[in-house]
């Protein structure tokens, strides 16, 4: 019944033994993971079913993982995950949003069942979808169990990409850049940011004619006009007007594998100040990206980019950027290192980052991002696309020539 | 600097209203909204910032909420919130995915400052986004609050809808026809999935010229072949092989009002027992929405199903569908009613809920869902589209007739 997995299953091994090394380290016996994006890298898993709780079970002295989940996404599992299909142990429907059971009480009472109960059990306490409730239900289940905080311990397994995972970031970036090229080509006036967002996806979805476009975790972010103050903004559906600047966030996404990229966009002519902005974060950009080398540490990447910064007066309170990849909605970062004041994590090759350095002032702001990869020697920039403020001229541009995309 | 609410003030007063008299019924002082969807419902707070830790703090005898968020969030909160702006009270970024500091401690400090950390303070334990470890750090941190579990108490004052919801829900319905109707159009042997996937995104987010289409809660659901067994797998580059059937889960989402809606559809002719269980399908679903009134039960709902496709020798062991409308990603499900057994709840003029009767067997499956809307006297099918599974001749139809498809 399984489908073809996005990599070979000794990669998924050599991914489990790298956690199980981790789950030593902290001592843990069992690792119930229940990130999505987790899940996925240890299993291979993916469906759109982290609507309802469901985890993947590590047991350290055991050679395949468990997963539970809900019953109707049993099949799912089988499909789609390199394990024995004894491995999946369904939920029946009841357990869904259910006042009186909760799928919690389902997976202690497994846990219990196959004598692991009473092990020092790993938790994701601060994963997306793995509930203060859920917590709660399996304390009061599992009362002799003892918890240990595992937040982070498989992202941080996840963080230096092997050269498969590389070449799906690198699909990535060929859509972003078409998705890049689609939104910027159609914003002008009088066109609603609904039509913009609309083109932007297709092309996200569509992918190329070589690799298909997945999902990415984060929808168009697409502020404009006084909305530009603020970054995680979508769209509406009212219309632009001449002398609006707008910021694309975006990702190209490959087997759940992204490369996220940001540009800003003026219909017309940019103003001075938000010229001068735009010119302070190119430059910022492009000197940092030049200074990056495995090695140097997060806080030396942000010091690199605050220094240019700081001599145009400028200053940003925020984090330059984080680490980035395999990830489900709502986010494509990792969590593990940022590129930030007292990150100590240390460049290595085949590490990825988004790089974004955007600056929000009270009326208006400027995002240009890229995503790259720490090579042996400095860094390697995902997408290829003008690092510039596109200033779009009426009537729209017909397209960004191929020349200047560099595509 | 506000932007265009989607809602009068006095509807958001209302709902806070409604709101505060739940917390009285369940001896809630103060209240810790995280779900993105309350969120917005109370305050209209509507931005993809839900990736990091947020929430509107509701307290019983004051007038006003008060917004808790990232830094780079608050202007975006001023932008599309109905209250003053001296309410939004935002985080530094060393908050943000980090080692030494979490969001939880500079809420508690706020709690403590403004007085409320004594009190009876209510938390949706098990809605998305409030992690097990944001409830832990609340609990060091205020170790003399009393709290209470909210989950859904907020999500239960949504379930009766205003007019104005439900215009925005039929505008998704409108937008749901035309996506619909693009993947099945666009849907044939040698396309490749991802290629009817960003047809239907296209369409979803283009929405009709006069109502812009906003991103669902949930991407296109399109298992295909084999994949038609489970729900919720999405889609991949591979292409279509005559003979496939391919479910479509779709909604049309319009200021995060959602219209759900599933069809099947066949590449050439259907196998007789796949056109045998779509038939029950169909049968069930149109009896079931014909016996639908106002004071029956959820349950009641799905007995009505149930008799329709045991006496055709079928079973169905998951829920018939659910409260449905505002929302955020990961799910578009209100939570609360369940068409199901043992749900109790009554059926009111303006509840809206999903009726999805899919039946899922070991190696195919079929969907047909619509989304309704109580009324005084039965129920209102949202969309409007043909009740059919859809044989898809080769080479694939230019499209399906407006007359056909009722739009």
């Amino acid at each position: 019944m399984r489908g073809i997995l996005p990599f070979p299953v000794s990669e998924f091994t050599e991914r489990l033994n790298n956690t199980k090394r981790l789950m030593e380290e902290a001592g843990i016996e069992v690792l119930l993971v229940s990130d999505p994006a987790n899940m996925n890298y240890l299993s291979g898993y993916d469906g759109w079913s982290f609507y309802v709780p469901q985890m993947l079970v590590v047991i350290a002295d055991e050679e395949q993982p468990i997963w539970i989940g809900r019953k109707q996404d049993a099949n799912g599992a089988k499909l789609t995950t390199w394990f024995h299909p004894d491995q999946i142990i369904p939920y029946p429907d009841e357990y869904v949003q259910s006042a009186g059971r909760h799928p919690m009480d389902f997976v202690s009472d497994i846990l219990t069942q196959i004598g692991q109960s009473n092990r020092r059990i790993g938790v994701e306490l601060d994963a997306y979808y793995f509930s203060a409730r859920s917590y709660e239900q399996l304390k009061i289940k599992m009362p002799n169990t003892r918890f240990i905080d595992a937040t982070l311990l498989v992202n941080r397994v996840r963080m230096v990409k092997s050269d498969q995972e590389i070449e799906f970031m690198r699909r990535a970036a060929r859509i972003v850049e078409g998705a890049m090229r689609e939104g910027i080509r159609s914003i002008g006036a009088g066109v609603r940011e609904c039509d913009v967002a609309a083109n932007i996806s297709y092309a996200q979805v569509k992918g190329t004619p070589d690799y298909g476009g997945d999902y990415p975790s984060i929808v168009p972010l697409l502020p404009s006009g006084i909305k530009t103050c603020t970054p995680h903004l979508t769209w509406s559906d009212s219309r632009y007007r001449k002398g609006d600047a707008v910021i694309l966030e975006l990702a190209g996404c490959h087997k759940r594998y992204h490369s996220p990229m940001a540009r800003t966009a003026v219909i017309g002519s940019a103003s001075p100040k938000l010229k001068d902005l735009a010119e302070v974060v190119i430059e910022g950009l492009n000197v940092t990206l030049e200074a990056i080398r495995p090695g140097m540490t997060c806080e030396e990447v942000e010091r690199a980019w605050r220094k240019v910064i700081e001599r145009r007066g400028y200053f940003k309170d925020s984090r330059l950027g984080y680490s980035v990849g395999l990830n489900y909605p709502p986010d494509w970062g990792e969590h593990t290192a940022s590129l930030r004041l007292g990150d100590q994590t240390v460049l290595q090759p085949n590490m990825t980052f988004h790089l974004i350095p955007g600056i929000w002032m009270d009326h208006y702001g400027v995002e240009l991002s890229e995503t790259f990869r720490v090579t042996e020697t400095g860094c390697e920039v995902l997408a290829n696309f003008p690092r510039e403020l596109f200033e779009i001229c009426e009537p729209p541009l017909a397209a960004i020539s191929v020349e200047e995309s560099g595509a």
